[in-house]
């Protein structure tokens, strides 16, 4: 369990949400546990099949908080400050019926937002139990309060960019030719760890042809000289709030003229797209910024993803970097710029920084060369 | 990736889905990643804020089998057998919206049953995008299936109660007065992964009072000689099947005569629950010889769970063991027969086994010693 979070934090987190909620035409909000759970009650519990949820009545809605949790469950919450906030336990016990206690519970809501995690028997068990209400996701009600990031949020994330900026320092350690993806990437999850993050999330090593494929993973493949080798990493602080960042390195040698001059793109894609950073430019005027030279530079069709997603206790939360949408950003808004140029059975390449919308335009939280690194 | 499953065998459970789905007045099953994908496809892949999912018409219902994927995802199902199935591949953008895609896809059903653990920003996406349909849970249709193992599952599942009986065996070298909870459940975690896990998914170590709390994890309390000691371990295997084994130890020296009476009363407990089980017996009569035991020895109240959770590529599956359950177990159903007794602020004790119906009654597939072993 770790308490990081002062009580009175929580507390105003819990009002801002119940307030922003009643503005939505949210009557109530049911939050199981997850990402949006550890915001309001800094609780890192994890969902299962046992219904586990918080009750949190709108302004003006005529229903106490609650924890609604299963009795074998209930010693586990002994840490959070759950009477300072008002919240009462509820436990119930594996013979009863969790959903028609939350409907007892629950003030007879015309409209409940559940949260967006939450698994679909619990979503339908709710439906079943509370008939009249309709249901909506929590994410319209909680993304308002968890996209704009106060000073001690901002601070975790720089800490995790920090760290996840430590391992790509060691590389030269981990990549070398002759090594399998899968032997690079045990040693990056070690190191991962070793820089101070709780686990290694994700840890994708992309070598040659592999890196074409945005989201490959590990494999046997053996990395060879003059690869080209996606290094996508990341992982939770004991806070809960994660780093991500990508490099691209060339290993052994330089590569071709063509593959410099096509990565000399993405760089100034990405340097584009967080320069365009500013209080009041929206999500896909950035997207656009990236795309724009990545188009020019006669790539836009190897493009095959958004600019970038939002971070903090989720790994991709709002706010989505991506054509489409017209969220204009505000201080305190914190997500990753990574646009990649991928060419199908050859090779790929992408540069990821997770960056924080300031007054004046924005920081980066990662800060290793961005320029093609030969290993 | 991870292919041990025959194409044949998933070609199989594909035409069983469709054809119980029929029965059950389902049109489409939606079913995202997870275990029930992993048991259709034989697919590692996890959710996440993309969709992806398996779109399957019930026997009669007009919609081909297709896997609506994001671009950047599709390459990570390569070695799926899909062309072989017959599921067609449909890849979506970043720009796009999936819902209206899998819409014009579902072949206008009127119920449409969503996997379990499905998020509820996609139920609800699906809602809204097939406005016109019923949704229902998948589980209702897949734990028919899921819940009636073949000889190869039971085969992996016999391989992972041995694999954590290893680690069990292996206890005098954790655990022993003086060091940690954590300590100790790190070394365990180390030897789940030894012994041929692919994770270590679960580790509870509660020592003395920590033991009266049933989901308790790890704390740095430091183990006392006398305490008693639940632990409660395990993982999955490459294959995706899942061991869970629980023993109690006393650690130093043999606990006082009413601990020791008490424990004799749990083991006479769990013994009984196994010998009532054999083809026929309702899953309520399983919970029920448990607890009769536990009940005439007093401490009733102390049992503060159910029985046991069936157990396979989920932890925790059907059929669950639990007062109210009616449902008569068959051949081939694995779960766990786990009663136990809680003193609050004292101790607490749990004997677990995974256990297969047989024709003629039932198979532990956990051996290790179920008398108070003292370490």
């Amino acid at each position: 369990m770790c308490m990081s979070v002062a009580v009175g934090l929580l507390a105003a987190r819990l009002g801002r949400a119940a307030e922003v909620a009643a503005r939505r035409g949210v009557d109530l909000l049911v939050v199981t546990p997850g990402a949006d759970l550890r915001y309001l009650l800094d609780s890192p519990s994890s969902s299962h099949e046992r219904l586990t949820c918080l009750l949190l009545g709108a302004d003006g809605h005529n229903a106490p908080p609650a924890l609604v949790v299963p009795t074998l469950e209930a010693p586990g919450w002994a840490d959070i400050p759950l009477e300072a906030l008002g919240v009462e336990v509820i436990t119930w016990n594996d013979e009863d019926d969790p959903y028609l206690l939350v409907s007892d519970l629950a003030g007879g809501p015309r409209r409940v937002a559940v949260a967006d995690s939450m698994p679909a028997a619990h979503v339908l068990g709710l439906r079943d139990a509370l008939p009249e209400a309709v249901q909506t996701l929590a994410g319209g009600v909680l993304a308002q309060l968890r996209m704009r990031k106060d000073a001690s949020e901002v601070a975790e994330l720089r800490s995790a960019g920090a760290a996840i900026d430590r391992v790509h320092a060691r590389m030269a350690e981990f990549l070398r030719p002759g090594r399998t993806e899968a032997a690079v990437g045990a040693d990056i999850a070690e190191a991962i760890v070793a820089e101070g993050h709780t686990s290694a999330a994700f840890v994708i090593v992309g070598s040659g042809p592999n890196g074409a494929s945005p989201h490959h993973k590990l494999s046997d493949r053996v990395i060879a000289p003059g690869d080209l080798v996606v290094i996508d990493i990341g992982g939770p602080l004991a806070s809960g709030y994660h780093s991500d960042c990508t490099r691209t390195y060339a290993v052994g040698a330089q590569p071709a003229a063509s593959v410099r001059d096509a990565y000399e793109v993405l760089r100034e894609a990405q340097e584009a797209a967080f320069r365009s950073i500013t209080p009041g430019v929206t999500a896909e005027e950035v997207d656009a910024a990236a795309r724009g030279i990545v188009d020019k530079g006669g790539f836009g069709a190897r493009f095959l993803h958004r600019t970038g997603h939002g971070i903090g206790l989720d790994v991709h939360e709002d706010p989505y970097i991506v054509g489409g949408n017209p969220l204009r950003l505000e201080p305190g808004m914190t997500f990753s710029v990574e646009p990649g140029i991928y060419l199908e059975g050859d090779w790929g390449a992408r540069i990821e920084d997770i960056v924080v919308v300031t007054d004046a335009g924005a920081e980066r939280l990662n800060n290793r060369p961005r320029e093609l690194v030969v290993l």
